[in-house]
């Protein structure tokens, strides 16, 4: 059973990230980014224990489970590394001047305050409890409490711990980190409308992010939401790739489609390609490959049920076909693998066919004309990532569509598949709505860390009451623009 | 009169800014530096005519003209010259190595698209058609739809007549720039509503920014609103400070209350202080002071009008003394200036007395206590800026409230007076809600493109299809961040 938090306990919980954040609003970044390293220690030392009951709460298999883990420590240490740069705090200096009526001007960016974070159930490390949006927060400056995942509450509670003891460690006060139990809707929305919180992060689906978006703006003072909601994905198979490898990408797609039972917000739900000789070919592929699909377990009953219903409902539309479906007996909860066809105009006109089905389904489009298919393009609503699958010649005869694709995605790829989300600054998780609330952030990479931050300018002040980041000494080595120019010095001033 | 527009001709003119944003998206940062600075010469030699047309509708004196046309200038160049450093398009290359799987990722930031701008009526050049606000969404890559304010409306169209030189002196399409004038409350909905719109930048009454940001977040694709809405930019006058210099700070403080008839955004509109011998000299001499302000015509009668009833009202409510009032004859709109006085607990409870009365009016706030005014300080709503009129040793007294008082605007004063904003990297021009609907962004500055722009990654793109700003070769010689570190050079990759 899960325990259902109070109201008076959540009101007690946000008023102690409020204090917290008075503290650590005033750390420095290399005080912040030696803590998400401490923060990284106790994740890295938790063993057995935390894969089995993850393993258990999630049937993901071990090998996936141990990746990312990895992938989790490793955004914890690659965030600090950016956070002691000074890279989110971009301090700017205008020093007083002759010309200028107003003096000393000098600016950073500091953390936005209390920040709630929802996780999402199918990375119940990297993007849960300890994952990107809390670790980003807390490079921040921002204090974080974590409405944890009711699907996997054992796992949440053991990366709560370890954080929490990552706090201890420290010396720092209690309330830069909490985490809150319970399955009620209303505990979420209740957070995300109480006065001391500044900004919420959220994975999951369309309506609860929208609901949340809503909710946010409709306060007295509005906060930012940034939550990653789905998306479809889609791969532009244009003619001369699939002329030259119908099979082999047929192979890549099914792979990548039925890769961790489909339960990525990558997974390439649908594949638009010209009618024709090399489109068969391709079909014929997925028919044969997809018999090789091992079937596995999806992550709760809950995400099974509404993929058997989403899919039953997606390839029963009119003008559907079925072109290949897996034939595997299946255990409980085992997703089994489905890839239907339509044509493009009746993929354009039923918005069935736009939404996400969360698990291995695939749609194949089918264009009668390259128009057909710019007309696709010019409709598509916003993606997490879309994929061009081509050679330098198809990318050359239709670069038309691809500037055009540029506005419906975050990340734009030449080949390859979208699932595997690489945590570097060049990522960009995050596209335009609807498969993110705010196209201009990204959820993964360094780069996470600008959701939780604002600038703020102090005029005239006396250097012992600036922050370490302003100084001029330059205490903390960062790199600043001092009038205008890159500068990574200290100051040298006349005294006054 | 003012041409009213049509849905048509506004439908045709955002169709235009969609297009040409197929075109400026593509165009390099060295490209639009270079336009903004054609757009500059443009108003630079734009001579009498303009000073004679602007003084004509606005009443601004000339000097006060001069100066915001250079102003105005110095924002295209000086944001012309941080585009083209790529300080806003962060591009960012992680390389593919052996221990990746996705291989080659770069990232850089584009322009979100159309813009729709309306200009502000208190700084005909430097916030209006041709402002600030222009200058930074075209600098991120976006064309621009200024709604024209009425209030100036061959000013702005002066304005507008020398960004179209521009665009044709350029040859860039003719949808970079639209200029739709009309009274009608309609023609700004209708813009904010438009789905090719992806973006709005207001400067007005809290009423109009509201009701533009409800509108956006309703659409069907939300889009982000930037408003700046009013603040009564509270002076905290600490008793050292009071003590040593009551009379020297009650000229100054009454100079920038009435600077340019109290009608700038960062007008001192509150001022707040211990009761004691120290303020009742404050006081004093602002009554003496107050006869030494010329008065001086207002923007338009609708503001003139404004203010007397806003003054009228606040002056009239129960504890309040009227302190010190101009009693110069005054001609046509002639706004006269007036400084009232309320206990700490009355201004805390009477929401009229914390809304801006904009013109040359202010309040004094008594505190009988610090708590009192540590109080005060909690209970504030954002603000553009806050001012800590202090000694260091008031400073230091008072740690707890000035490190509170960061939370509540954008920027923070030592001394000196809020009203001049330094068009500098280091300024911040935009607070906490509802002083602006948005505090992690400035509408002064040359960050103020960062209002306007979201990223985008490629992945394992061929050379040949890269943006300039994320070749190899890196032709425009900026600054990236190649695999975590800053890199100005191009990328000796070995051929594949």
């Amino acid at each position: 059973m899960i325990e259902e938090i109070s109201k008076e306990n959540i009101d007690k919980k946000v008023q102690m990230a409020a204090e917290a954040y008075q503290f650590l609003k005033n750390t420095t970044v290399k005080e912040r980014a030696a803590f998400m390293n401490t923060v990284a220690d106790q994740i890295e030392i938790l063993g057995e224990e935390l894969l089995q009951t993850a393993h258990a709460e999630t049937s993901l298999p071990f090998t996936r489970l141990t990746g990312e883990k990895a992938r989790t420590v490793g955004q914890w240490r690659s965030y600090a590394k950016a956070v002691a740069k000074g890279v989110y705090t971009e301090p700017r200096i205008d020093l007083a001047q002759p010309d200028k009526q107003k003096g000393d001007l000098r600016k950073y960016n500091v953390g936005t305050g209390p920040v709630v974070v929802f996780g999402a159930s199918n990375f119940p490390f990297a993007f849960s409890t300890a994952g990107g949006d809390t670790a980003s927060a807390i490079g921040a400056g921002c204090p974080v409490i974590v409405k944890a995942h009711p699907a996997h509450p054992k796992t949440s509670q053991l990366m709560a711990d370890a954080i929490i003891a990552a706090v201890k460690e420290s010396g720092w006060p209690e309330g830069i980190f909490s985490h809150i139990t319970g399955t009620s809707y209303d505990i979420g929305a209740y957070l995300v409308q109480h006065k001391e919180i500044r900004a919420v992060a959220f994975t999951g689906s369309f309506t609860g992010g929208k609901a949340l978006f809503d909710m946010a703006n409709h306060r007295e003072v509005p906060i930012p939401v940034f939550a990653e909601m789905g998306s479809i994905n889609p791969i532009f198979a244009l003619p001369n790739l699939l002329e030259n490898r119908a099979e082999a990408f047929a192979k890549e797609y099914l792979s990548s489609l039925t890769l961790g039972v489909g339960q990525f917000c990558t997974n390439p739900g649908v594949c638009i390609a010209l009618k024709g000789e090399s489109l068969d070919r391709f079909i014929i592929a997925l028919k044969d490959e997809i018999h090789e699909i091992v079937p596995a377990k999806m992550l709760h009953k809950g995400i099974y049920e509404s993929f058997e219903k989403h899919k039953t409902i997606a390839s029963g539309q009119p003008e559907v076909d079925i072109i290949a479906t897996a034939d595997t007996e299946i255990d409980e909860w085992q997703g089994r693998a489905m890839v239907i066809k339509t044509n493009a105009k009746n993929f354009m006109k039923n918005p069935v066919l736009n939404e996400e089905v969360f698990g291995p389904f695939g749609i194949i489009v089918t264009c009668e004309t390259s128009d057909e298919m710019m007309e696709i393009a010019q409709q598509l609503k916003g993606q997490l990532t879309i994929t061009i699958a081509a050679t330098d010649e198809d990318a050359r005869n239709n670069l038309t569509m691809v500037n055009l694709l540029k506005d419906k995605c975050g990340r734009l790829l030449f080949n390859g598949m979208p699932t595997g989300v690489e945590v570097v600054y060049a990522i960009q998780h995050g596209g335009p709505f609807p498969s993110t609330t705010d196209s201009r952030f990204t959820s993964v990479g360094p780069d996470a860390v600008k959701r939780f931050i604002r600038p703020i300018s102090f005029q005239n002040w006396p250097d012992e009451f600036l922050p370490e980041e302003l100084k001029n000494e330059n205490p903390l080595h960062i790199s600043r623009i001092v009038d205008g120019e890159v500068n990574s010095g200290s100051l040298k001033l006349q005294t006054t």
